[in-house]
């Protein structure tokens, strides 16, 4: 690890003209950490261009550095290169090109399994962000974050971790955002822009999520269902059925939390969330789906409730 | 603060026999403070009796060591007394008998304006939870937590930060959290238990007051209203509402956030939450209540719909 941060420090000094790309469906950990290094290159008299193929989702709006970010880019005379969040220039849409097209190439990631991509890799599975990373590639090149770096890294971080919620927070998570926090940046308000803001219509379907909750005989599944009606009726779109699996989780001695939810002339889809290990990317898989251990999701054919019967089949028969 | 911490680590040097005590609607961070302080108190070979005149509520029955935890004892010959997150005796209930009795007294506190019990007294406002204050003593004192005594701290850590997301959490307070992890404790485990467990009833309750959500014109004040009806059809109980008005001021560009229900033959309560520092205790003081800034409560006359126009009309009183 030392030695791939050192190599990266390397790289960063001799290049003049870097080309920062994020992941596609981009997420706070990916833009965060692609920002953040953009403020330091060009504090550090470089070109620096951040590029992200579906743009900046609203709720990272508010990023300091945001504006400069482009959904993609004519040059191909980048000297250096560095993805963020991903290994696989697959996951990087239309910055493949200049990606490409540069000499030499660095990637920044804590996903192990996803693509091989870089002749420099950080990249360290144990980092509950990618932002982690970058901030453990500051410290190798001597840079102390200022508040828009901190901002940016504590929101990769944040994102990440569920608000240090998730079981990927460790001793090191704690330490680097409390380092942040002293270069300005503030975890509660971070939180409330980025985690506490939801839309009316995306409250009043998790109020609907939840009202509609049923549960096993045994108590630990508990499930949801959200109809074309629902969306209708509350005015919701796709985009706010984001979390309401966790609620659904949450219920007192539930393992496995279902939400299936069908949006017009869409297939049925399903999120699955576990707790104790319970591998729910197992049940996802059964209907072509993926995900991880605790987390995983897939999409079945309408109708709904044929949909709900075989998902909790599924799930029943794993946790047998 | 550290002349304060030496005193209170020479008063438990020379105790014999010491009585804790946790204050009354206990939470997770007077009891997990007290149990922490037993924990190490009962290693060092001396007898200590934790006492809790509300007994434990039920998310922290986890908790190791709280099959200690007692509502009261006939004893009075302790010659030390420590009272965790209060410094007002006012608030320990049964536990007032044999705290004062005792000779020494010490208050482990991070409340300022709350009474002034204690001869020793380590209190600190700056502290996000009393549990920080247990673990600057045990520092104190030379005393590395084991697996019970950092669970029990963590606990009241998270129980007091909403897992490290209120505005009280500080760079130590994160650290405190780190190392607290390398002792054996799983904030991600103890989220999961504390906050991540809520009953069915509870979380249909919570889906009910979400669809029924209401945004006042400007879009600032967002609003639920649950009456009796809404408990009996939830089978919810009134502490099914803890938490739900965190749920209300999440809403999308909202300042204030309010929750009103009422119970059987009780008088309509009122729960205030407000972002960006509108001092919602003011309108609570309004109506004979109280709180902090941004976190506040009271209660009115029923019925419910004029107890709704009366807190309406304060609150946007306030925030003109």
């Amino acid at each position: 690890m030392k030695a791939d941060l050192q190599r990266a420090a390397e790289a960063i000094r001799q290049a003049n003209r870097v080309v920062l790309a994020s992941h596609i469906n981009p997420d706070g950990d990916t833009i965060g950490s692609s920002l953040a290094l953009t403020h330091v290159l060009r504090q550090m008299g470089k070109v620096a261009v951040p590029l992200s193929h579906h743009g900046v989702p609203e709720i990272y709006r508010w990023l300091p550095g945001q504006e400069w970010i482009v959904r993609s880019v004519e040059e191909r005379d980048f000297d250096l290169a560095i993805i963020c969040d991903t290994g696989s220039v697959e996951r990087i849409g239309e910055a493949r090109g200049p990606v490409e097209a540069a000499p030499v190439s660095l990637c920044i990631d804590h996903h192990v399994t996803e693509g091989s991509f870089g002749q420099i890799r950080v990249v360290n599975a144990k980092a509950a962000a990618t932002g982690e990373l970058v901030y453990a590639l500051l410290t190798e090149m001597g840079v102390t974050p200022d508040r828009a770096v901190a901002d940016c890294l504590m929101c990769a971080i944040i994102t990440d971790t569920g608000v240090f919620r998730f079981p990927n927070v460790t001793p090191q998570t704690l330490r680097i955002a409390a380092e942040l926090m002293e270069c300005g940046a503030s975890p509660s308000e971070i939180n409330e822009i980025v985690f506490e803001n939801r839309s009316l219509a995306g409250l009043k379907l998790l109020g609907r999520a939840l009202e509609a909750l049923q549960l096993s005989a045994d108590g630990q599944i508990a499930w949801s269902v959200l109809s074309e009606q629902d969306f209708l009726e509350c005015g919701a779109a796709p985009e706010d059925t984001e979390g309401i699996v966790n609620h659904v989780r949450a219920a007192r001695g539930v393992q496995v939390g279902v939400l299936l939810h069908q949006l017009p002339g869409k297939r049925v889809r399903v999120n699955l969330r576990s707790r104790n290990g319970y591998d729910v990317r197992r049940v996802a898989e059964a209907f072509g789906g993926g995900g991880h251990t605790l987390a995983a999701g897939c999409s079945l054919d309408p109708p709904l409730n044929e949909a709900e019967s075989k998902v909790l089949a599924e799930v029943k028969r794993w946790m047998a």
